[in-house]
């Protein structure tokens, strides 16, 4: 039966998931179009209910993904267009949504490998960084995502959005310092910032691995704990008047440096 | 006299400037926070009005702006706390914005020198992506911005916000293909663009001076006639499931790429 109300209590109940509260307590969150419902389907992502509004899903790869043997046991509840523009929230949706479980890994359990890079995050709270950072993390090798201090949530709607279905590439783990700093130390895990005022050029050192770099906020850069912590720190040089970089465009040159040292290492040493 | 009311003239006509069409047909954009006035205030930027709100203004830095002698002959309105907070659509501002009146180039009016490094952005819609890339762009020495194509605008409040002073630093030049193509021959620049499916590296091609860096949009890539336009097309290699990065992160990576290869150049040849 096709869902016509925007007071089903299964429409209300995912609209909610818009408030970072509800996701907490839930442990879901919504994610909606072709390209992001289709990662989490091709990645098997944890997904308890499939949303479709048929009327909207017109195109051959929105119904291979419903043949997905991925999704053959799961829930599916049709709404109608005016609905699912609703909980879209955008114009022109693709009428595919999804209420995924969320997944978080714990630092421990975690098998570091010996070429792993991930990326440390301190106090980034824009959600659309948070979502370009996953994305630039993801197309660059990186293992996951670590959220230090109060960040962004990653199951935002503007986070998954920015992340282009990245989120379900990524491990995402979230620690405090000390957690954090006993998980690197215990496993030899260089940890890298990068800091305005640092006297490295991040062009002028090589990248160990395995790796954390940490990025800390626009605002407050990173607290000092962090800064003793780090077997390096490094700076992007800057010229004319800016003094610095969107969060998510220098942690995209710094990965892309990490990256293109290690494509290097892999022709020298094959 | 402090302005009290939303509904005052002045105001309104502030609040009209968040719409495009307002903007294009003043020609002018209201800019607000000590960082983005100030950066107006210091580079020169015609400012017609600027806004005080006293009781928040209270920081040295902006009374010191005051107090700069490019705004001693500007006309001053003084608004309350209230009205304030409505036209700087935030929590906290700092009680200082401005009306300015926005610079456009002319490409053929634009002296080009033999190390310049312009960007070229086709068809990129989003404001907050534009206004991260003017900022990489004053960050990595760029002369300026060339809009091509139907693109945001550079004075959106979004944009604004997001280029943190860059817009005042950089050269803002909209054209069209034809002119632009014609301006880059009679003045032998260098034009490279970016394409997922290039088949050279980014960092794998030597970036001639002067030089146009060519980015497209997100979703609809280079036009047919950019690419055959262009003297070489670079990619940024991605592994991972990622297949595109976000714009602004593209451009701040290959645009670091052609200034580190600079600075390399300088250390050789000073």
């Amino acid at each position: 039966m096709m869902i016509t109300s925007f007071s089903n209590p299964k429409i209300k109940a995912i609209r909610k998931l818009e408030e970072r509260k509800a996701r907490q307590e839930t442990g879901l969150f919504f994610i909606e179009g072709l390209r992001t419902v289709g990662e989490a389907i091709q990645t098997g992502a944890p997904i308890e209910t499939l949303v479709i509004a048929p009327q909207l899903l017109i195109s051959t790869f929105g119904q291979s993904l419903l043949a997905h043997p991925a999704v053959q046991a799961v829930e599916t509840i049709t709404v109608s267009s005016e609905v699912f523009e609703r909980i879209a929230h955008k114009d022109g949706p693709q009428g595919i949504g999804a209420i995924v479980r969320q997944q978080w890994h714990s630092l421990n359990a975690i098998p570091v490998s010996s070429t792993a890079v991930w990326v440390a995050l301190d106090r980034i709270a824009d959600p659309g960084n948070l979502g370009s950072i996953m994305r630039t993390a993801d197309a660059s090798g990186c293992q996951g995502i670590i959220l230090l201090g109060a960040c962004a949530d990653p199951h935002d709607p503007t986070a998954v959005k920015a992340s282009m279905g990245s989120i379900f590439s990524l491990k995402l783990v979230t620690s405090d310092w000390e957690s954090f700093l006993k998980w690197r130390t215990g496993n030899q895990i260089a940890l890298i910032g990068t800091s305005d005022m640092a006297p490295t050029d991040y062009q002028d050192i090589t990248y160990p691995r395995p790796l954390v770099l940490l990025m800390g906020s626009e605002r407050h850069g990173l607290p000092a704990e962090a800064v003793a912590a780090c077997d390096a720190l490094v700076r992007i040089p800057m010229q004319g008047r800016a003094d610095s970089l969107n969060v998510s465009v220098a942690t995209g040159i710094v990965l892309y440096e990490i990256y293109n040292q290690s494509k290097k290492l892999d022709t020298i040493e094959p």
